[in-house]
């Protein structure tokens, strides 16, 4: 990392208990917590793909690109340590793009008590790519896996779906105050954060777990966003499919107990709202309660990463 | 990432003793050695910088993203445990250079023994970016720092330098098996891994130490491949400078006492040699012996990481 940047770095970064050595040598020491489990993530954000330079500030691709992180960290009920952040910066005016990521990047780590404890700073003729690894601390078997959700369990998720390219993929509020409420007062037995959209996310919990689940499509909390894209959509059908397939809403899935369920939608104890959207059962796939009362097969769908043949 | 990826990588990956949930969760979970310290590195490789995927086997890249992650861990006596793998891999045949990637990385990882328990799968219209973060441990307070070197200390490196260019920046062994046996068996007062140039990053070194360093040029272990580069070059001047800044050496400097060094260039107990090249010395700055014996001050100079305003 060029000398200058590590030392504006040095000067931004307030200590933290838990970094013993920060930037600027070989690496970082930090001191884990006696007996916990480390819980490790990590994300890359590319121009172009995740957000556009040309038309987004570089603060808040900085900002994503730590959150997205945390948002992993919350879904495993694991609290924050440490952030590194590699950039692959485009030369024209990298300097001032490192500035401003970083500047997106510092009031986040501050909000969650996350140190960033070090990273690697490059220029090249790409475009620009945001790295970030982030440390947490679970106690041992505390983690939330998505494997564990049980037949009859209830499927409850944390706030509303659909529309983020609007402006929450980027301001979002990765949910790791709430899953930490979550796990200290109540058993959760699976969970994941919706990245690549609600419906495929979840069927992705439910593969990891062998079950299925029947959702209530009325019950799907739309967001606001999701009427109006595109603009001036009015469909309430449409809305409900941008919920269930647009992804980067960073809400949690949590999978619980009918009880543990029924506790936490009546009492609603999170600063964002909880809702029940349906219920795990035994067998694959994902499926509606349709307005004849049957039962019919939703394919799940959201952003598929592909790697070309 | 991709699911097929994942259950290739799931596939190919070996357990580790301290991975308690790896690849395909929202995070990996590693379970600590109780009493150490966590120490953490992370490296992006970029193709046009690092490496060019043109003319190289992609095999080497990755093998070279792990190795110099590794290299860091050495230079602070840390045991490797585990390691994070993010790609920005191009669009066009992205499936196939991914695959070839870990080709290279699996067996490095094999053979320090290090998990690879989680990454990022992505493509993009951008060229290839490689980014790893490895985590070691330490024991508390016997991590190795820049900051270390005393006045009188040896200086002492492991291998040799310049020319790396001609294969070794792809073929090097990082140093983790020489460093955990010196910081088992003696005292060691700063360390750094040499990626930018002997000269430079020992000023580095001696920066953070607030001292400064005469160096005998005549002891510096020149590399076959520094007479190589360019082509045919016999003048032992220009080796010489070739070892000083050409960078990627992936050797190690290690500050001892003069007692400590003076045991360890007697006894050789490495497999690869160790040479003392200089004393540390109050005040700033490397210096050099000239012929005459006189002190002439030497420019320290590498591959200077800069960013563009």
């Amino acid at each position: 990392m060029e000398n200058d940047f590590i030392r504006y770095l040095r000067e931004r970064i307030p200590g933290h208990p838990q970094v013993v050595l920060g930037l600027g040598d070989d690496a970082a020491v930090l001191r884990p917590n006696a007996g916990k489990q480390l819980v490790v993530t990590t994300d890359m954000l590319m121009d172009g793909v995740d957000f556009e330079l040309t038309q987004c500030d570089p603060r808040r691709a900085g900002r994503k690109a730590l959150a997205v992180n945390l948002s992993d960290l919350a879904a495993m009920a694991a609290r924050p340590v440490a952030a590194f952040v590699s950039l692959a910066l485009p030369r024209q005016g990298g300097q001032q793009v490192a500035r401003d990521l970083y500047e997106g990047i510092l009031p986040l780590a501050a909000e969650f008590e996350i140190a960033l404890a070090g990273g690697d700073t490059n220029s090249w003729d790409g475009p620009l790519a945001i790295s970030v690894t982030a440390l947490g601390e679970v106690e041992p078997g505390r983690e939330w896996r998505r494997s564990g959700a049980q037949e009859g369990d209830w499927i409850l998720v944390t706030g509303s779906f659909g529309g983020s390219i609007l402006g929450k993929h980027f301001d979002f509020t990765p949910r790791v105050r709430e899953a930490l409420w979550l796990a200290k007062h109540c058993e959760v037995h699976a969970a994941m954060d919706v990245s690549d959209g609600l419906s495929l996310d979840l069927s992705r919990l439910l593969v990891e777990s062998g079950k299925g689940a029947i959702l209530s499509p009325e019950r799907i909390p739309i967001s606001a966003a999701a009427y109006q894209w595109p603009a001036g959509s009015t469909v309430p059908a449409k809305a409900l499919d941008h919920a269930l397939s647009d992804g980067e809403d960073f809400e949690l899935i949590l999978v619980v107990s009918p009880a543990v369920g029924q506790t936490l939608v009546e009492k609603q104890p999170l600063s964002v709202p909880l809702t029940m959207i349906g219920r795990v059962q035994a067998g694959a796939g994902l499926w509606v309660t349709a307005p004849s009362g049957d039962l019919a097969p939703l394919q799940p769908r959201g952003y598929e990463h592909r790697l070309q043949a």
